[in-house]
C-alpha cells in the first residue's frame, strides 16, 4: 500500500479540483491509495449529503467514484511505467465516460469503503471498475473511461 | 413551460436532497422545468466547483444531471398519466443506473443550460437523456435509469 494517496502528486498549480484538490479548501479531499493491485479509498458523507431520509446522495457518490477511479488509473499508470508517483514526464487523466449503476440504497452514517481495479490499460485509455460498500454491503458498482491527457493545464478552446 | 419546478412538489418529509431539495440548506437547489416535451434546467457552478483551473468539476455534472433527469421522468410519468404534479398517488423515482459522456471541457464561469428527453416510459424504467450545454456547446452527453418506487421513504434493510 502507498504511504501517500496519489492525489498528493498532482502538480500543484492544477490541485484545485472539487473532488480530490489538495488546493481546493471547499472540496471532498478524497484520496486514493494504490497497493499495486487494488484503488481503496474511504469516506464518510457528511450530514447535508443526504439523497432522501436515512440515505446517501447518488451524485456524491458519483463523485467519489470519479475522483477515485481517475487517481487509481493515474497510480497504475506510473506503476505500469515502472515510475514513481510525479516523476516526470506527468501522467495525467481526465474523465471520458463514467457509468454508475446504484445497486441499493447507500445509507448514511457510516464511512464508505470504494475499491478500484484496472480492466484494462491502454496508452489512450484506461477503463476503471469500482465498487462501494457500506459496512461490507456492495451498494453501487462502477465502470469509468480514464483518457490521458499531456496535462490538466487546458487552453479554453477561444484563448 | 411549468411555472414551478417538479421538485417543489416532492413530498416534504423526503426533500432533503442534497442536489435538488428544497429543505436541504445546504445543497445545490437543482430546478426542473417540465414543458411537456423537454426537461430544462439551469445552474451556475460556484468557484469552488472546478475540475482545474477554468473547468467544471465533472462530479458536480453528474450531479445536475442525476436530479435533472430523475426530475424530468416524474415530471413526464405524471403528464403520462393525465395528471398534475404532486397529485396522490406520489409519482417518484430512484436512479437505477447513470451513464455520463464527458464530449468536452465545460468551461466555468457561465450558466449551463441542460436539456432532458423521456427515450422510454415504462411502467417500472423511465430511461432519459440529458445534454448540458455551454453557451450553446454541447460538452456532456448522459443516459439516466429512473426506476420508479412507492415513495422515497426508504425503510433500511435492517429495520
Amino acid at each position: 500500500m502507498s504511504q501517500q494517496p496519489i492525489q498528493n502528486f498532482y502538480k500543484d498549480d492544477v490541485a484545485i479540483c472539487y473532488g480530490c484538490g489538495k488546493h481546493n479548501a471547499d472540496g471532498l479531499h478524497i484520496k486514493t491509495f494504490w497497493d499495486g493491485e487494488i484503488g481503496r479509498s474511504t469516506f464518510t458523507p457528511r450530514p447535508e449529503h443526504t439523497a432522501f431520509p436515512g440515505f446517501v446522495y447518488g451524485g456524491l457518490i458519483a463523485s467519489l467514484i470519479d475522483c477515485h477511479s481517475i487517481g487509481t488509473a493515474i497510480a497504475a499508470a506510473y506503476d505500469a511505467a515502472g515510475r514513481a508517483p510525479g516523476t516526470d514526464p506527468e501522467i495525467t487523466c481526465v474523465t471520458g465516460n463514467l457509468n454508475v449503476s446504484y445497486l441499493k440504497p447507500t445509507p448514511m452514517g457510516v464511512e464508505l469503503v470504494l475499491e478500484a481495479r484496472i480492466k484494462e490499460m491502454g496508452e489512450r485509455k484506461i477503463v476503471v471498475t469500482c465498487s462501494v460498500y457500506a459496512q461490507d454491503v456492495e451498494t453501487v458498482r462502477a465502470e469509468t473511461v480514464a483518457v490521458r491527457v499531456p496535462s490538466r493545464m487546458f487552453k479554453k478552446e477561444a484563448d
